[in-house]
């Protein structure tokens, strides 16, 4: 049994490499699967590819498009998402990926800060599993391998 | 032609009561449907229902659940969803339930300040339309109807 | 906005009826569908259509047929199952019901005593709402057409 | 001809390790998956990793929210679906278990003694295969693979 | 509680015009729809529409294509179907309308004679319902609305 | 039996002028919705909803976001789509919305002049049927109502 | 490009051996998957896992419902389906085979001879291609292949 | 993470060659697909396995329907669809091809001078990606793998 795991949410904090270390460590037979984790990357990619835009709006769509394309197919190859929440930034992007699986009838594991419970609470409602760290998410999945 | 419209996001503002109002004064034969637009109810209707519960995150379990049966029957009789952000709160079950519509084959009209353009850029990518104000959106629908 | 009720589970005890009376009380728009509630009607409506069978297990294949066509005609046509759960009887149908609506991504509201709540647990996580009277149930549904 | 087979149904009796061993005597290339069979980690898991719960309820919800991810993941990679009801316990759970994997379109080979039917007649007509043991049901399989 | 029925099969006995008749004494609201019944016309509508064809396989296959278009809106718009199997023709478009409903999760309840059982195993298996004549077919339907 | 028809194709020639006159002569039961007629409308919409736009490319872009969202709504709606293909234009879009609705399930009638048969040939075989005239078009819809 | 393919129809002649030989011989990289093509076997296979039956309807329905586990299993794995039908037999599950494909949008390659069009002009007029011999259908695998 | 990426578009110019040699320059671990890249044999293909058919539109017709089991197949396995657009012809296949990939939920990158965009724009708005050179299309998916 092979796992393919999506690791949405937040990419200003560390949490994938941490979680991906202890994957391994664990010898986890799964691949796991992320948007672009290097923040000036992701934001500059629709100019890298497709030249200077005309304004940041622009600059901003061009970018979206290709980060929607590298999240469109992931997401499609994944068995199971896992979604971080972070306390600092809106991460409307990792709510849509997260609502994406659980509509495409993917489970989706939801990691965040008992703090955020209140914003989060609908999202929660509808994930498969709702836990406080990385390591718990790693639980939950070793469970399902075991 | 008759339509059926969501009307996702903020319920600290009252962009539904313009919205509709417009709507009306233009004769749109549109039925909008919405979220709980009372807020403490919103958030108290989980022990409405089902009496005291035991901490505040079950509390909120129980208010997002009730919650979330009211936004997946109406978003499954809708043929469009507008969905709008402001400037301050997280919105995460605004951004879940515009890309639940995505993913469902929906349209979705996103309503932003220009100013959220770069926290909502990969919502607005996958928006089939984006626009200023709930003025714009109902000209869009309007023209739809035409 | 009118709301189709399939309302499942057992049909040894009056609840659906009690049910519809309190929502005619209410004067809410829910129309609501069952299976056959009278008993004896339901073990028989095999031989009462297709004649006299070989042994038990054919008259109850037959019958079984029958009333699986009524579901499944019933389940398509409704927005919402509610699903009651009982103490005394197998209840494997009402099971299959429920997990049938909810694969079709239709919300399913659970009643059941709160005894019940071990053996029922795994339905109860994919259920969109537990409670724990037929009162609750269409509380729960007067929020949303409210 | 390669097949992964889904053992839903009772985890009290041993009926899953004497079907993996007939299917390894036959040499059959078939991957079997299934829920927990250690019923005391299966009812624990959700403390196990989620920590101590305020009561049984949020007990039996913490384990169940982790056993149905199980179930969600392994039965999305199934080609069939095997599911054992045996004499004594409600198995609300295998009865959900099947009637997912019947609307998923996945077919579903029901093995329970005779005595059962009246029961299980819903759940059998709408089930591909009826047995009365495991090795018939691994007779069908082989004859599947043939 | 309305429904629409598709009744499929044979245009050769005018087995249709009886169950219309029963229906309409009996008073159930059943809307039905079906093919052409009227076979010359049937065969001969591609080249009535298109004009003359080339030979007789052109004029078959320009007639196939508008009958198809007349089945697959009608199949759309049903929520159950009525398949009829006489003695006497290939059929094969009978039994290509009954699996085609049966695939999109709408019921088929399957009229034949007895003797016809063998060649249609396979079908009968698959259809919700199998009875020998149209009043049964209605009976069934008659328990659906009750 | 009403039946809602989308008309997709050229906006540069008055042939769903014609056709709605004919149907409504042969009271035909049928609602057909269509893009915008008005071209210079068409693509205006963009800068009429949305302001001024920098450039061409996001004049163009804003207008085909809404239209179609326009298509996207009535394509949803729609039991049969006629896409028209004159000799002129490139028709990119005419040719996006029929094999939209293909893929949909929807069944097409694909109205071209026999000249245009070659460039035609990958979507004339997936459309449902194929004629000539839009005379030819309404005798076949004619003909799923009778 | 390696391929999968279910050989559907008739069970009375060795179509499919031909068939099987031509594609090794040409080295084609494709699995082939089939129905029972034992007849006697294919009959008796209800009995011979479920034991004497109590008449040949019983029989006949015994050994449907695993015939059709072993087609619902192969078809779902399949790229393309194959389906030959011949001058004899009422093959009409057959025909369910190929309409069951089509509906679940994969495209059937139809072999029959010319005489046979009429009566299977519908089913041809869905197929993805008709042609008169195995060799013919195995070009056209080729030719996707190549 | 390996992908399957369709090349539809014209193939009256050599942009798959150039891009799949691209692709091999930089190690992409990238299966590319397409449809019959010589046009004449393209063209020729039903009379090549059907033979010699009445006059033109047969003979277009016969090819068509196996050019599209080719790229129905093809499209099937595919995780992107890149689609180019030349200035000279028609291309409605590649439209198709294109519309028929969205609609399946997988993504389009659309490589087309920006000189076409106008008649392109409908589609360009339901594309994952608009690029104007194969190698931007080649960069895009260098960066998902990444």
């Amino acid at each position: 049994m092979e796992l393919t795991v999506y690791l949405a949410g937040e990419i200003h904090n560390p949490w994938r490499e941490k979680l991906r270390k202890q994957a391994e460590e664990l010898s986890l037979p799964i691949t796991f699967t992320a948007p672009m984790e290097n923040h000036d990357r992701s934001d500059a990619i629709g100019e890298e590819i497709l030249g200077k835009q005309v304004d940041n709006i622009a600059r901003d769509e061009a970018a979206s498009a290709i980060n929607n394309l590298r999240t469109q197919i992931l997401l499609s190859k994944a068995d199971v998402v896992i979604a971080y929440f972070g306390a600092q930034y809106k991460q409307w992007n990792s709510a849509m990926d997260a609502a994406t699986a659980i509509t495409l009838q993917k489970p989706v594991i939801l990691i965040r800060d008992e703090k955020l419970h209140h914003p989060l609470k609908e999202l929660a409602n509808k994930a498969q599993v709702v836990v406080e760290s990385p390591e718990q998410a790693l639980k939950a999945l070793a469970y399902v391998i075991e």
